[in-house]
């Protein structure tokens, strides 16, 4: 296993690729070759492209692959939205036309599944970052599917989040700007051919101008970028690239105000508490469950022998050294 | 505090608001209030609701009220979606229409924010549900939007799943279809008279017709329910009525053919799990920050002089009483 490590460490695409299939899969002691691989990473700028299914992601990606490339940069792209071509959920259409990357070998692409991933879905997306980081990504796109709270997560790796908007889908806006409005860095309003996109337009500087951040926040100015309907190649091409751009620009103002450590220390804090539940929460689990004793335990609940909480604190004192404060007081009452 | 769980089991609506209150924002000793409120839940049917923004799930949680009051049911409802007038989250009409509820005692309606919960979301919202039930609403509707893992856990607390699709959102049936399929007991096609909903009609019955839990799974065949528009309010309640009909149908459905107590079963199986983590996970989380450790480990996985997996180990080793087996392996080797 630790051979995989060195291979990752030494550039080979093919073993890069299984060890994000292990971290999908949580296969155990992956975290031994994720240890030695840690420790070199840093270099990528990471950025996040969010928003609801059907904004048209993938093509932005897609393009912005193109845009970067033609920078000479290397791009990695983690793709963890159920609606992506990526993740092999949309048309056939979609799935070739993102073929047009698959001969360049400074673009590496995977996806992750969003379901039955116990728990572990954003740290394993945290993982396979530093696996194209330590592999010289020098840009790796995250793309997902921006409404709960698993996405928020999952976003949070990204130094720049690009929030992508379309006119004419009505609430979801309003979800959105409840949602996404605190992380976005960049706005994309996607099909800007379409009716209501100079409205939609309107309202997000609106609400940029009344946002806390926008006043008092890092200085940054959120800049709201329309991009043209792919059915105008050209003019879709060149709006990207503006997007491009305009990515390059938030990363060097991070970097310019000292603002990326304070992005880097979120990021971070989150993979610390991934690795903590992994180490204390997960074994707890696996054993009850490889014993049985978590379906008896259900058995009693359903019967209303007992309920939850006490059962929870027998289990804590069974595996916990002593009942750490904060919760102490009522376990001293039960 | 103890007083306030005997003020809820006594039926006291504020005692009980004030109780949801506290399990949303946390407050340490709830759960001694909990547990006796646990042993005395299974009364009510509960009813998800989900789908994307802009789907109309409230419209149709309101109509939906309406319908099963007129049969002289009490209804709660709890509402965990950004986009919904009951968390405040869309336009002021939304709201005045909710108010004609507002008078009515059998009706209890109550909101959570999804956002600032750490990880105890889900756990909130099926505390809120036993709250609900022992206050005795028959029926509890759970509103959610629905595209990530969080959403989905938040849904599974109900008996009854019902997705809200609307025509004319194009990848977003695709998404839905992805993540939401397992979950649906019934489809709605909101908005019937909008263009394309003869078509999604089709396409989500094609859908059913292939899944793998139409054929050998519970034997219920999911039905697809059109909803016709809230501008012709005589149909729409008319559709909606039926819709209320057909979630009795699916209760007496699952009575019948002992189906109900699987469900009960993951329900329960989920609660236990949200109580292991705030009786394990957290204390120990709540103790790393309260002493500011947590944030000089980060400052040292920032300087890549140490890797997260060492570090959690250190932490389990410090509070776990033995490693458990599952990830004993890997420690050995570190």
């Amino acid at each position: 296993m630790a051979n995989l490590g060195e291979r990752v460490l030494a550039g080979d695409i093919r073993a890069a690729s299984r060890l994000i299939r292990n971290l999908e899969d949580g296969i155990p002691d992956t975290d031994l070759i994720m240890k030695d691989i840690f420790l070199k990473t840093g270099k990528s700028h990471v950025i996040g492209i969010t928003g609801a299914p059907g904004a048209g992601k993938s093509t932005l990606t897609d393009e912005l692959i193109a845009a970067f490339r033609k920078k000479d940069r290397s791009v990695g792209v983690m793709a963890v939205d159920p609606s992506s071509p990526f993740t092999g959920g949309a048309i056939l259409g979609d799935r070739i036309r993102m073929m047009r990357h698959a001969e360049d070998k400074k673009v590496f692409v995977r996806s992750m599944a969003s379901r039955g991933n116990m728990g572990g879905l954003s740290k394993a997306v945290g993982e396979s970052i530093h696996v194209m980081d330590v592999l010289g990504q020098e840009v790796i796109i995250v793309e997902t599917c921006g409404v709960g709270q698993q996405e928020v997560d999952i976003i949070n790796h990204a130094h720049t989040v690009i929030v992508v908007l379309v006119p004419g889908m009505g609430d979801e806006v309003q979800a959105l700007k409840a949602g996404l409005m605190e992380i976005a860095d960049i706005f994309v309003i996607n099909k800007a051919d379409r009716d209501g996109a100079g409205k939609l337009y309107k309202e997000v500087l609106s609400v940029i101008e009344m946002s806390s951040r926008n006043c008092g926040g890092d200085g940054w100015t959120i800049p709201v970028l329309m991009v043209e309907s792919v059915l105008e190649p050209h003019k879709f091409a060149a709006s990207v690239a503006a997007l491009g751009e305009k990515i390059e620009e938030h990363h060097q103002y991070l970097v310019a105000n000292n603002l990326i450590e304070a992005r880097i220390r979120n990021k971070t804090a989150a993979e610390l508490n991934e690795a903590l539940w992994a180490s204390i929460m997960q074994p707890v689990l696996n054993e009850l469950n490889a014993e049985g004793e978590f379906e008896m335990m259900v058995d009693q609940l359903m019967k209303r022998h007992i309920d939850p909480y006490t059962l929870a604190r027998e289990i804590a004192g069974r595996y916990m050294k002593r009942s750490p404060c904060g919760d102490g007081s009522s376990a001293d009452q039960s």
